[in-house]
């Protein structure tokens, strides 16, 4: 039997009783991921537990990485099964690590199985989750609906093909998939393959000769996104750049459109204009934003060259940019132009930081029209979480808050958001029990579910206005 | 009945002990706080919980924003009524926010009510606090007096007239108010006004036509308030700037007074002269300064345009200095003349550098001649004072602390010091209990009365030297 | 009798069973300390209390300083005594520092004593110390067997004079003690006497005509220290350095032993060079990197002209280098040399920043081959520990930690050892008793001994390979 009790994370009473009579049963809205919904659409059964649990996972990768298993164990030839057997041993000693308390909620949610996961019982998990996927046709559409998710938002490039999303509508799941927009393939256009990206867009929209044929081709595809249900957008930058004029933009636009490279100054300049530019679009069309900053991407580069992008080798940006950030939300702002927006930020010893300035940009009609996204990535773990809800409790209003995402690839993550809720409700619970704080639960086990689902679903129109 | 019981925030048996026979009746040293002298001296009675409570009070309106609540029910034509049924409808979830227990300690402390805050409370808390208006003359001076205040700093610039300090000195309270000395209008050459404020205080100390004629007319003024008895100064900056020569700063001086503008360049040298300047100046009349970094003030200019300064748009800044902060101590030990400092960082990141820092200025003769100020404005919480605390007593001597202040434009926050107080017993009761300090109750007891007041009565040599 | 109990710091049985039955008696090593070789070589007993406990050390005289105790009764003419006196009255209320914790400590483990330190019990304590050391004959051998160490890596320069190592290691001790290689004073290209040193190394060296002579030299230096035992080399930089080719390193060379004293820039060039260089040494011989980054040194001039480097007047840098760092350990992976580097951090808001970077150099073969160094000189104490533990496990494998050291210059420090394992064996008990982590005591109690000593022994092939 292993150690998660059905109080896992609550420590009291009163947390105990949030959770079970507020939290657990709340719907999942999982307002950013990086699900693929070919997969979901396709909806094919798996074939062993490796292929749900590992096969992609940079997260699990990385903690391997760090206990000095062999790359070959990781990402290599050895086999399913042997990969398997190294991330039970890597996960028996990682005490306090998020993935040590996930991947075991996971087999107990998913699997059933309540053996501890260490050396000792790899082998008789592996049968285990095998033997259960034999028994139990589980596909994507199981994994999400026994999660009780109503809400997912994927994350498309402005030029992926939508007939997906139409075709997932139409199968009568009991949730809803829409797409967030992203423009970044459009934005980075220091990126070696800028012009191809470029031309999957003019496929869809006809040329682009110029900056404004880019605009117009984005505001058409946004329209378009629209129509499959897009209510919210995604921005990732390691920092915001300076807000530029269009002309300056054009030229760096030109070049590059010509073949040549740019500089990091030119680049620069293009993204600061072009982030101006989409954030005003959003305010248009009434779409959220999603901006994440703060990661530092490819540090290896002789693993970039082996695996290439997202396979575990990012870290945290010591960039600062608020007075940027500030920059940008007060010219938004002067023009009228500032839309919803929820700031991911991955460097924590910025938090104070960007939740102050958040707060010098609210305005009436929306209850938290600037939100501090969740714990995210590295900082998505009990104290991370923790840490957060201080922070924003202390600095913001946690009655506004549109709670937890999965930002993930895999289909097995939304105990995540259980993770999350525990943790709110043992924090509430803990001051309650404390007397920090009201002790009418029914007030508070309110707030929790607004926080759970009931915020997202209101801040993100996803029933329409 | 509220949440709000005698042994708020005190966690064990001898944290209460310490609270109850060592700090709750100490009297008050409000060493840094804007309270409008005039106001004192005028005493007159208030008309409703509004005028006491929410008029004046940006934490309160930042707090309202955050929420979603239209700008109309905040600084708009909302009546009285309104406004304060809003604010007690948006703190009824705020848990965790300071106000969240700042406010409903208020309302015992100075209305006797223990009614909850919340939307459902609201019309019964707003009739409450009207009647206990009408039926005891609130005024001022009873608020002060009834917190045990003995001291007030008020913070004025160099140019305020001082007769109402005499005048209040004349009235017999039971309470001193005197200046702390500030030069920040004076010392910020870029803002628009500059020229009228030097004006201001020409037509107290005569024609200013240089920087040597600057630096007389401010140690003029320095002794004119000594006169009414400051012991301490102040000064506010984004970011210390690096010690600059004399002809430097008088270019930049001249250049201003002829009525041009100056680049953002040229005023960092002329502050980085006046701040050297003025430490000396201080060091020379032995008066305390307390120094204040890491405000990014003023980051939303529609609300700037329509409510001015200080109405709840500032945030905290990215800036380090710590390397030019140690330039400019340097420089004054150097030269014998670093007075007694007191530095308050907005940015929580920057806690260690700063508190090891001043560990490297530190000299006989004065139990913590380098203060490292307590928690402040955004930090001003109980996870910030912990916080505080901890960092302060892992790389500094806490029994050397001067302790807790409001920085506070409202009457009604003199609690803010209990509430400090109960977070300093409890911290000490915690270490106590788990047995990882002292079991002398005597002891502790004693180091809790200096922090809570002892400390800087010496420290700010209130009562001569 | 003092606060500290048999339970100190272990709040629960669990942590109680740990420590007592895991970590208490693993032997201790100390991979990284300042004792000087000469006095454990020379053995000779001490006259008073003063000589072991106060002589030297600047973490203790920075204390008093922040208590505003004159110089005169720190580094002055005052007697042993007074100044004995003055620093048990400066503890007594130092409530929360590590020093009141680790003093009271190390009377109970060196000198039997269990009087609280404070200023009443100070004359005692004094009298009963200096009985003690006349009645056992105490010099550094004694000191540091009954302290359990079994090695011991002092820091060397590469001129340091390596004999005194071998006659270490004829005396028999029960324990061994090395070298760490550290090429720091030939680095550091701006110092006054950098020739001075350079030539200490060509006279064991030859003639040092170019950089390439000077690469050969350290090669050289460092296949002698490798004959004494060296397994780690050592690093300490305020931030990294741009690598830059070796040609350019070769002017600023060159211009420097020509007498010329070189730019900030230019030093950057040199350190920048030589850096990269030392690494790829590192790794040929694979010798294990200790970086030390994130120190501002010597704030005080005037201090540093009284009393030199090294007596408590620095303090933690603001610089942030993590770009730079992941460009430096890049270009070395790339090149198949990066060596295994253990990254001491002294700046706490780029834990996650740097921690997050080491999970991307990774790879297999070797256990935590990247390491985060311990809670290190201002973050040693129990806030910083207990941080470093939850930053690690959340983003690192706690199983793979190398654990802790003392960099001390004090024979005393031995039972910070004791400190960071009872904090460890807490950190996990309380886990464990709220149910957050397996309840195998064994599997714990097995990593427990790993972090102590095994991983270490294991890491740093002290053993051979």
């Amino acid at each position: 039997m292993s150690y998660i009790k059905d109080n896992f994370l609550l420590t009291n009473k009163t947390a105990e009783k949030l959770y079970n009579a507020y939290a657990k049963d709340m719907p999942i809205f999982d307002y950013h991921c990086h699900l693929p919904e070919k997969q979901i659409l396709a909806n094919e059964t798996f074939n062993d537990v490796f292929e749900i649990w590992l096969a992609g996972d940079h997260y699990k990768w990385r903690l391997m990485r760090n206990y000095g298993v062999d790359e070959e164990m990781i990402t290599g030839n050895a086999s399913h099964k042997e990969k398997f057997l190294v991330y039970c041993k890597t996960l028996g000693t990682a005490f306090g690590n998020p993935l040590y308390h996930w991947s075991q909620v996971e087999l107990k949610e998913f699997f059933n199985c309540e053996l501890e996961i260490n050396e000792e019982n790899a082998e008789q998990i592996w049968d285990w989750c095998n033997e259960y996927i034999r028994l139990n046709k589980i596909t994507p559409q199981s994994l999400i609906e026994k999660s009780n998710v109503k809400y997912i938002f994927t994350t498309n490039e402005v030029f992926d093909d939508l007939t997906t999303f139409e075709k997932i509508a139409q199968k009568g799941y009991a949730f809803k998939v829409m797409p967030a927009f992203r423009a970044d393939k459009i934005m980075n256009i220091e990126a070696e393959k800028y012009n191809e990206f470029v031309a999957l867009l003019e496929a869809l929209t006809g040329e682009i000769k110029d900056l404004t044929a880019l605009e117009a081709a984005l505001e058409n595809r946004l329209q378009a996104f629209i129509k499959v249900g897009t209510t919210a957008s995604d921005i990732a930058l390691e920092r915001v750049c300076k807000v530029t004029e269009k002309a300056e933009a054009e030229k760096v636009f030109k070049k590059r459109r010509s073949g040549e490279a740019v500089s990091v100054e030119e680049a620069e300049i293009f993204k600061g204009y072009l982030t101006y530019f989409l954030f005003k679009l959003y305010a248009k069309y009434d779409i959220a934003t999603e901006l994440h900053v703060g990661a530092m991407r490819n540090n290896n580069a002789v693993m970039m060259a082996k695996l290439g992008l997202d396979t575990g080798f990012d870290s945290i940006s010591e960039d600062n940019s608020i007075k940027l950030m500030s920059r940008l939300f007060d010219r938004l702002n002067s023009e009228n132009s500032l839309p919803k927006t929820i700031v991911f930020n991955l460097n924590p010893k910025m938090n104070a930081e960007i939740m102050t300035l958040i707060g010098s940009f609210q305005s009436g009609g929306v209850k938290g029209k600037l939100q501090y996204g969740p714990a995210w990535w590295f900082l998505d773990n009990k104290v991370g979480m923790e840490k957060h809800l201080e922070d924003l409790t202390a600095t913001g209003h946690i009655g506004a808050f549109v709670g937890m995402l999965t930002d993930s690839r895999s289909l097995l993550s939304y105990p995540r958001h259980h993770y999350f809720r525990r943790i709110l409700c043992n924090y509430f619970g803990t001051m309650m029990e404390k007397g920090e704080m009201t002790q009418n639960t029914e007030l508070v086990g309110k707030v929790v579910q607004d926080i759970c689902f009931n915020n997202a679903v209101a801040y993100l129109k996803v029933e329409g206005k």
